[in-house]
């Protein structure tokens, strides 16, 4: 796999506590560097860490005394010491809400709570791993940030950029919904739709790294991706920190690449090792769209392997046929006594109706997704409902409203007079 | 003005600091009730208060203890001590954002900052206010929250009495725009479209509350209106505090009502009164759309009255073509050396753009308003760019996509390879 680097900066970055990449399956490692894939087994690169040892309640307080975004986690993150002075969005602290009506709806007796990161810059979680992603652009010296996305990815490294004063190239479909790409080319970056697929805009991204075209170019979620994943990681600190620095016993975790999920897993196990929680067992549950659901599949028949599927869903945002972390999600939600299920589209818009109705959260659909398992896992006893259950929300309802406006509208239309109102039958 | 009240709650509700209410005309100080209207000379009421005295060091250390949301300022607000126990969406404390590179291109030198209110729960500055609204509803024992909307306040109330668990009922023109009608019904409470124009709306909702079918009714932006007004402080109080316990020397705030900028006002004299900053001189500036634009023609003409003009902009959520606070407003402008202006359509597009590109906030129409308008004055001499400038964001782009959408798209459109790519000149 042939992989542009800048030999100028390549081994020479500083990254905070991150020290090298090192392969998820041969272990082998490298020196911090654009690069995604290893040199002798192809397996994923992931960021490897010199974490801070020493006093947990000193780390706790310096935590707390942080800034209120993601950054107040830095010294586990790949960047480096000075990222809170830099320009950039301070994507996350979303609010860990509290969901009693939700609770009692779902018969959860336990605790339950909505990781919402629908509060983020750009109303998704891709804030945080656009933000990790931009450092290591920075460090390595590129100067455009770039991405393929067909929605939420697109606004969020679009609107970084700008504010960081790089400048941006987007790739899209050609023909994607123009509500999406008006979100996408908003921030005044470099917009280009590919006439072709989704995976036609991919395969084309990975040439352009490949060839001196690219020189300077960062894509988040490629020749960055060992960094850009890592800002997943924030949402498992958040979480154990908003619950008062312990552990939650369920999590449910949408599934696209799988990538979250994994991250979450590795965040928490951290959080562990450094004595910021105590150890204790928590469950991970995997939530996917039926129309979209390999890692669910693969779990329910008890395989180790993944069998891509074409997408059909109008959970977009998941909507990843061959999830490049399958592998790992499932050897997570099997270790750690968790599941994988899925949810039909009209489950989806149930769900997401379900939460607004009563927590008052408008969810993505990847929202209505988590939600909409939640209940199943619970129906089928799957679940613990008398256990403490986190369950997140994504992203933001106002981005995909097409997929409830076709049953949502008002109770009833009048004359303006008290007569009609009357006969309406609405008085409270 | 016939006004329902509930005679077994009036005069004996506890609302932290808030008192009575006073008369903004005649001063006339009436009961804590849900009234908006002076009985003496129908003037406007307003909540007065019975501030913390004493060391201003512990209210600071106090109010900076307190939860990342509005209601760290309960000792200032209306609403009772034990607030952010209640379920409610915890609005506020959005981010202050220091704008360099929009300070860049407008040639501030002094310091620009952007308070982003398209950062609370639903996305406008609304939630606000209706939490307040909501805390005074809960205190005077009404069952259902109703507001009359063309757009965000209709989702803010929706949201707000889902999450506590009160009915809403929430009345709209027949024919608004389809995304709209989905914003303000998903949560679930009761939409009811008038048919008729938002005048018919608001006539209809006004002979609600006099009606004993209203009974039980708060309406938060007509029988609520004095408590909610005031949710507008919390916008001054962290401005204040987020700048580091210190005025700005100049403030750029939208005009719909007014009350926003009149209520602003009042919390930093608040502040200064409390001694929780320095006493100095802050100037006060308006924004409105040109198509919606009496107050500024007001100011321009050196008028003390403003006269209603008929609303067509597309900046909507500040289309109210008689102001209620217009003379306030003109008061505080002029008494603080500020100044209202307009800015055209094409010029709160390309204002919404400017933001986008510059800093990666996709601000609402308004937003645009107020940055084009802080253009404007800067270009005509009337802010000095090298004070100290806060201007404000009250809601979000993805609410207004339309303003944007027919000026906004791809860079370019090519074929997935490499030399259609190089032949589109965007190799950075």
């Amino acid at each position: 796999m042939a992989v542009h680097t800048l030999a100028s900066t390549t081994g020479s970055v500083s990254l905070g506590p991150a020290t090298a990449l090192s392969c998820r399956e041969c272990g082998e490692r490298f020196d911090l560097a654009p690069i995604f894939a290893c040199q002798s087994c192809f397996g994923p690169l992931e960021a490897a860490y010199d974490l801070p040892t020493g006093d947990p309640e000193a780390l706790r307080a310096r935590i707390e005394a942080g800034p209120n975004n993601i950054w107040r986690y830095a010294p586990l993150l790949p960047v480096p010491e000075d990222v809170a002075t830099k320009p950039n969005l301070n994507p996350g602290f979303t609010k860990l809400v509290k969901a009693d009506n939700l609770a009692r709806e779902l018969g959860v007796t336990g605790g339950l709570h909505v990781k919402d990161d629908s509060g983020n810059p750009t109303h998704s979680f891709k804030d945080r791993v656009v933000a990790i992603a931009l450092e290591a652009a920075r460090a390595f010296g590129f100067t455009t940030l770039s991405c393929s996305s067909t929605g939420n990815l697109a606004g969020a490294v679009g609107a970084a950029a700008a504010r960081a004063g790089l400048r941006s190239c987007v790739f899209i479909p050609h023909d994607l919904e123009a509500g999406k790409v008006v979100m996408a080319a908003v921030y005044g970056g470099e917009l280009v739709g590919i006439e072709g697929t989704y995976d036609d805009v991919n395969r084309f991204c990975s040439e352009l790294i490949g060839d001196p075209l690219g020189e300077g170019w960062g894509f988040v979620n490629v020749n960055l991706r060992p960094y850009y994943a890592e800002g997943s990681k924030t949402l498992a600190y958040e979480i154990c920190e908003q619950l008062g620095w312990r552990l939650p016993d369920n999590l449910v975790i949408p599934i696209a690449s799988g990538s979250q999920l994994t991250k979450i897993d590795k965040g928490l196990k951290e959080l562990v090792g450094l004595g910021l929680v105590e150890d204790r067992p928590y469950k991970i549950f995997g939530a996917q769209a039926e129309g979209c659901s390999p890692v669910s599949r693969a779990f329910k028949d008890g395989h180790d392997v993944v069998r891509p599927v074409k997408p059909s869903t109008i959970a977009k945002s998941l909507a990843i046929g061959n999830p490049a972390d399958g592998p790992y999600v499932l050897d997570i939600c099997r270790r750690t006594g968790g599941a994988v299920e899925d949810v039909t589209d009209e489950q989806v818009v149930d769900a997401i109706k379900l939460l607004a109705r009563t927590e008052g959260i408008f969810a993505e659909t990847a929202g209505g997704v988590t939600v909409g398992v939640l209940r199943k896992l619970i129906e089928t006893g799957q679940l613990d409902p008398a256990a403490e259950t986190v369950v997140l929300n994504t992203g933001d309802g106002l981005k995909t409203l097409d997929a409830v406006a076709p049953t949502t509208g008002p109770t009833a239309t009048i004359r303006p007079s008290l007569d009609a109102f009357r006969q309406a039958g609405l008085a409270g």
